[in-house]
């Protein structure tokens, strides 16, 4: 154990949380744009998305709540943020571009939320909170890009919220490797339970069948 | 030049985002407590606090708006949320506990917004947006701890409500400091502008002389 | 019925929406200086204050998780907001002033929640919605006062946050009866369930039955 | 004076409250559904309507940021929320309904914000509050309908968020003209400042020339 888990261990940090039902799933941004290397992407993406695909499916066979999220400025950039002037390029993704479109491997199904955000987090402009609110989500699942990005705003937002945030690990990516791992160490030690795809699976799977 | 940072330069993040005024300083979680390396201190925080010292009695002179936050859960505990749950020890941290008092080295004064909160951000659940935009604050000066915990976190949503954040990084600090290089490299590429203090009032100086 | 009822009815308003478990109890602001007709109470509040004696009391017999607001302002005013502007004399509650004090009659007990607040909505720059999702609320019951303002206001966010708001008629008040009426009016068309204390408890324990 | 005037002052509400720039516009759901008094309409919507256009055209003048907002649920209704439970037939109005454009008299131009949102408050789940901010907006006329609906919920929202309301009465319209009158005394005494569309002009513009 490095010196830096022992401080934050000993200080009281990164107490285990386990999963409690019911169970939603939010996918961050898997968005074309994300997904091409020459654009936003890069690193462990791509194999996040294929992680994803085995994860949406088994979420939709239990029913749960299912959210998307696609980053969407306005075609005329109206609504260009600070975030869009520390990276300019993201005001290419609009309404029509086949940048901001999710990915053909996690195609949203009706019933589905499908939500326009500009900032980083997936709940700060939008209803992510009430709608998970009024399903009685209490641990919300997140796979998507990128790790030190969108995902781990909107991990601490969902802990801010009132929800559970289980970051399933395999799915979720970063252009940058390092970016990813150092996140996910501070999401770990303060914010989130951290899963493998598999063992999430089965950890939730078996917290269901406690309450029936 | 790194390898990350390349990919990150060519795909547009980490753009120059000059301070804009109105300017405004938040001093996030410079309570005893964060203080106290037996708690929940140690790393860089101790030399953060001595180097925020210059950056109030500044911020004062030129009357800016000033915002301390604190750590404060209810005595009985009946606001425990999903923070408390990963770090269980910070539920110490009430009303009257010395941990949760602000250090003597920057005790507010009048006229300066003094938030309670429970969460990492300064914005979630207080109304420092709303106070900053009643005050047209445009660029808001960051100061704190922990770099990688609530700094980033008020960070992100700084930018979040519109405001432009400037990290003063040798006023935030953090007990591991890895976690706070690895938070800096993040908040540089993607949310804020960095500077040393020094660099900071010069600057910021400097472009309010332009307005008048 | 009048012209007005039929129009609201004709276009789809209004629509019945039964109480669904589980349940939250939100008093708001019945503080000493909305109970005294000489600061801010008069009109129906006194009464409103005896009749949630009762709502209270079942609230806590059932368990129910039981939220109180008070209007506190920094004994500095710092934190003078908009709404000060246009009621100068708000700012008089600060934490220690007695106005700013629960009546007696409705003390809180350890594990009910206590917010601070500033704003109309007890939801606004609080933890609120936060806490409630936590414990999976789905419907909340509101008593306080005035009906035509921090009631409502907090009526409109609990909806906007995905809680069934269930205005408890007889244990809300204000110091204008023309301004209460016109208010239930209007958060029965367009936001609310309005019942009497006593049909709300037989109800909510209704619907709590056919669960178990 | 009615009696219930006689309480408000002197209980130290509806104080004066100056526009102070810079100003924004804000119009509220002016769509083609609310325009129709066979669908939401009626009332004095249509006159507030005709009223708005010369508003408008000042405003771009004047350079003032301009917003606009749209009621747009999902296509499939997947976000369906507690509004919607009450007000079933709102779920009609999506992206491509004609019910859900903005009217033709008012149609936004390049770089005018244009939200769409499912509550009633223009600022709840929206990026509007940030989008202000970063324009130094103080002041906030608002216009559109219904006033006792998400005009009123607006009102609150701007004053909480730290802009002072400016509801222009001539410009906003209800389909009931007793729960409009109801709702601007609120508005008076509590939130905001009421101007006929041309004293707001003068007034706004002689705020304006006393900084040059």
């Amino acid at each position: 154990m490095s010196a830096d888990h022992t401080i934050y261990q000993k200080q009281g940090f990164g107490a285990t949380m386990p999963p409690k039902p019911p169970y939603g799933l939010l996918i961050v941004d898997f968005i074309n744009g994300f997904a091409d290397p020459g654009r936003f992407g890069g690193g462990n993406i791509h194999a996040a998305i294929e992680c994803t695909r085995g994860l949406l499916a088994e979420a939709r066979s239990r029913k749960w709540p299912v959210v998307h999220t696609r980053v969407v400025y306005q075609d005329d950039g109206a609504d260009a943020n600070i975030f869009a002037l520390k990276v300019p390029t993201i005001l290419s993704l609009h309404e029509a571009a086949e940048g901001s479109q999710i990915v053909p491997q996690l195609q949203p199904v009706g019933g589905e939320l499908v939500l326009r955000k500009t900032n980083p987090s997936a709940f700060f402009g939008t209803s992510l909170a009430s709608w998970l609110s009024q399903r009685s989500v209490q641990t919300l699942l997140i796979a998507g890009c990128t790790t030190s990005g969108c995902v781990r705003a909107s991990v601490v937002d969902a802990m801010c919220h009132g929800f559970r945030p289980l970051v399933v690990t395999d799915c979720v990516g970063d252009r940058s490797l390092q970016a990813h791992d150092a996140n996910l160490f501070d999401m770990n030690q303060k914010y989130a339970t951290l899963m493998f795809r598999d063992d999430a699976l089965d950890a939730t799977a078996a917290f269901e069948a406690q309450l029936s």
